[in-house]
């Protein structure tokens, strides 16, 4: 990791330099895991049909632990979703998510109610113990040791997001499960204590454990901090407001460490639409967070799929792959959108039809030069919730 | 892309610092695009016989449109293109190849014949509009909206290269085929417009539309143009001459966008040879354009296969996989090379060998030491056409 | 292989700027050769038994050639190494491994006895020549060409590991295999030289020629050398040395050239323990030159392999798994370690628990504070050998 941060600080500073901005770590990235790379690959893409954007993870039966639980969306049991999955995971005060790592994914977290403390640990040895709560984010390079225990009064629930769909728990190590099957020979000479010491230690994977609330605050400093912290205020950082809601994206710009991921809280007022767009360089996973939403993915090809959403429903759009949100309850809908890259990116539908010529549109369109000037209205990011047909109104008033 | 930029900035700055050269971002590429990654391929790649090189590209029916027509190659139709696909196309003064774009490849172009206009958009929103003729070149990111319209009064022929094997129409977008599948009432709020104004879109995809030829000229400026063009005046390079022909190569060197692509123009005449050389960091992907070729590419382990070529024919050769082209017809021989990096790299056969110390080559070639001082004598790129075996003419003389 | 100089520079110059260290090159090559990428990937990872961890190359039948012979391990006969394969070879004064290259992997090797001579060109047509002994390391870039012959009066054995586990023999090309594939007509026109010149050429590939001995030393100056050498003496650096053995590493780091390899050599005293520590970044293929040793992989969910080593066999830890290993035999074990990435990384579970509150490990463990107290006595990579059981030794002189 250390070789990202410099490179994130040689970005930056030619960033700052040449007026431009980071990230080619996430494009190198997507070359491996988002690009097609067989025929097989190539022909499923062919289908008719779409494949399915939406998995009801709240509805689907949580493992459940002493006082944890925490269920999956991965490319397992949601196929489309080959770059990005997602955890479900409450805590109770006290609840311990064990120290573990992942083989094959970093971690990226929202935490929705409640508080939690971190610690992480990284590969030059430098650790970090964070206290986190409602609207803070982490990110965990691949690999990286960690542990996350439930704080505070009320249960914590975090939304934990990974950069591969083929995230999963065969490839999570659980510390307690490596001290489990080591012989206590061999633990006795790691540690240099007698062997009878570790007769108590756990016989099996502990995943979630039971302790003591934390109530030393703040979280104790670590004697040997890193340079980039794992910790994001995203609740704190002020939003785009546009007419229709607000937008909060947390990319790799904003928070240095993220070199792999890029989220986003989206609140769109009713009837608002989060307007037509395309990622040309991630995957977006969405978790729903409150109200309703009705998301339409374009596919090419005259291929379409439209779903209506629910608070705990996840979404997926593939890279590159057209589409728009619609809020359709009666309150605000808020959503998390998160990106497997750190350099968050899109290309909106309006904003490239008005950078191309009158008539390109007319030919393209088989439309008049007057219409096509009504379409370069733009909106910024989500249509104005008050907006009504005018013509429809009229005629209403006609009547 | 703004991190490419950057680095490749930083690239540029310590390439003059240090006397060195550019893009890593090619080499990291290949890791993901080219590289075996399974069993299957491995055993795949060990047949006793080559995969077919050849792919009659021009021979294959066309998809019509009201004037344009087009074809491709692709790993689907020509399975030894797994990096690179290619598409052949035609537009007629006036037809537009619609706003579209690729959610998987770059698209790097080379214009044979006419002339067009072509659009195309950044996720910074930055947009260029520029008119291109033969000889030109323009490549757009993976996944940036774009378009192209034939202009002047003949038809606009070009070859389209495109960074992956797997690109296909199905992760091709098209602008109308969305706005087709998108409900009037969401196009309304979308653009602010009455929902009837909608009534006379396309009801499907448009692909190639006939329109005015544009005659605004030079192509109108854009309000917000991208740090780097997109576009490449090939032609009007000064091409290596030797003895043998010319050699015309637009690497990210001499095009900063080009991150994932090189591309170049051999001519060469009657009889000379693009000697013995390899690519160690891409694949060529080929296009005839005049005369007649005959290559031979050299698989290890004893294979090799040799094919002629004729104008319109695509040719294509693995990474690291040895190779030269013969002219054989009675006129120049020209074609078109393109590479999946942006870094172009080759080692010639007679270079390498002329590195050796002689006692090494004696030893491995079973040879005296007069043969291999013969050996050492090096042509550029090219044989020279006017050679004649010394030998053969002697004994004619004989007679 | 410009570019990755170039951004070798860079970051050596931000490595010193900032006080930090180098190396994206190799996680970005993680994100293409070991992450997993497809269902049946994920599939395959979660079965119950973990795969086979040693492969007995050196008990494996031998490629015999005029005096040089070999063998290799890769993913097609030792399944759990997808990411790196390695050769055993011998060359006995004067036999030449011929000039050849690798289309899809680079090269790094280690010279465990006698001596030899190393050629190499890169893509600039800069190339070096370079004498080899024991504890002589020398990284080749993928396609870049290369010789190896011996030298001196004894046998030159040497392991050559490759950063793809599909590394294979089909992707290896041989100089005097092309020379024997190509007509003696177009031979004649690369090099100039009469078609009869040819008569006396290899017919079919040589592989291994018998040769005199190099006598000239040094070895011949390059009139154009590369500026970053193919060569380093890891046997000249001063290793670490902790109470159980000690420990050599080469990253890109002290060799710069290098970017997608790291090798160490390990001596473990007789009863010292490599302690229990992961990869983040990076697959790990052992080799053992010495000794006895038993390895034991942890696989999570409850899955763990153990197997005894001694000299010739080879061992395999996936990216991210957990290991540890015990020197068993009467003398000092000594194994090489070589890992693909250019970016040495590990993290240690004692390191780990000990930046972890001691409150965190009695909730994790079910253990109290006292026991928490002792595990943090920390060891520096190895175990100390001298290290007895106090209570068994307690409880031995009690009787």
């Amino acid at each position: 990791m250390k070789a990202v941060r410099i490179l994130a600080a040689a970005a930056a500073l030619f960033a700052f330099l040449f007026c431009s901005s980071p990230s080619m770590a996430a494009e190198k990235r997507l070359a491996g895991s988002k690009i097609i790379n067989t025929v097989a690959e190539a022909i499923d893409m062919a289908k008719d049909s779409m494949p399915e954007i939406r998995y009801q993870l709240s509805k689907e039966p949580m493992k459940a632990y002493q006082g944890g639980r925490s269920n999956e969306a991965t490319a397992l049991n949601f196929p489309i979703s080959k770059g990005i999955a997602g955890v479900n995971m409450y805590l109770k005060p006290g609840e311990l998510r064990e120290l573990h790592w992942h083989a094959n994914a970093a971690e990226w977290s929202y935490v929705l109610a409640g508080h939690c403390r971190v610690t992480v640990i990284d590969p030059q040895g430098r650790s970090e113990i964070k206290d986190f709560g409602p609207g803070d984010v982490w990110y965990f390079p691949r690999g990286h040791g960690h542990s996350i225990q439930g704080m505070g009064n009320e249960e914590c629930h975090f939304i934990l997001v990974f950069d591969s769909g083929y995230f999963s728990e065969f490839a999570t190590f659980s510390m307690s499960d490596w001290i489990a099957q080591t012989p206590k020979e061999v633990l006795a000479k790691e540690f240099g204590m007698p062997v009878s010491a570790f007769d108590k230690f756990p016989k099996s994977e502990v995943y979630i454990a039971q302790g003591p609330v934390p109530t030393d605050m703040p979280a104790p400093e670590s004697k040997n901090p890193p340079p980039l912290t794992h910790q994001y205020h995203l609740g704190a950082q002020a939003p785009s407001v546009v007419p229709g809601g607000t937008f909060n994206v947390v990319s790799q710009k904003q928070f240095p460490i993220s070199t792999t991921m890029t989220g986003a809280i989206l609140k769109l007022k009713p009837l608002a639409i989060r307007e037509m767009h395309w990622h040309p360089n991630a995957d977006e996973w969405q978790y729903y967070i409150k109200g309703k939403a009705r998301m339409t993915v374009f596919g090419s090809q005259g291929r379409k799929i439209t779903r209506e959403f629910e608070p705990g429903d996840v979404g997926y759009v593939p890279m590159g792959y057209g589409h728009y949100i619609e809020s359709i309850g009666d309150e605000e809908c808020e959503m998390l959108a998160v990106f497997n890259t750190g350099d968050y990116q899109e290309i909106s539908l309006s904003q490239w039809l008005a950078s191309n010529p009158s008539q390109l549109l007319q030919t393209n369109l088989g439309v008049t030069p007057e219409v096509v000037k009504g379409l370069r209205k733009r909106q910024d990011l989500f249509s104005n919730p008050d907006w009504q047909d005018p013509v429809k109104n009229d005629s209403k008033s006609d009547k």
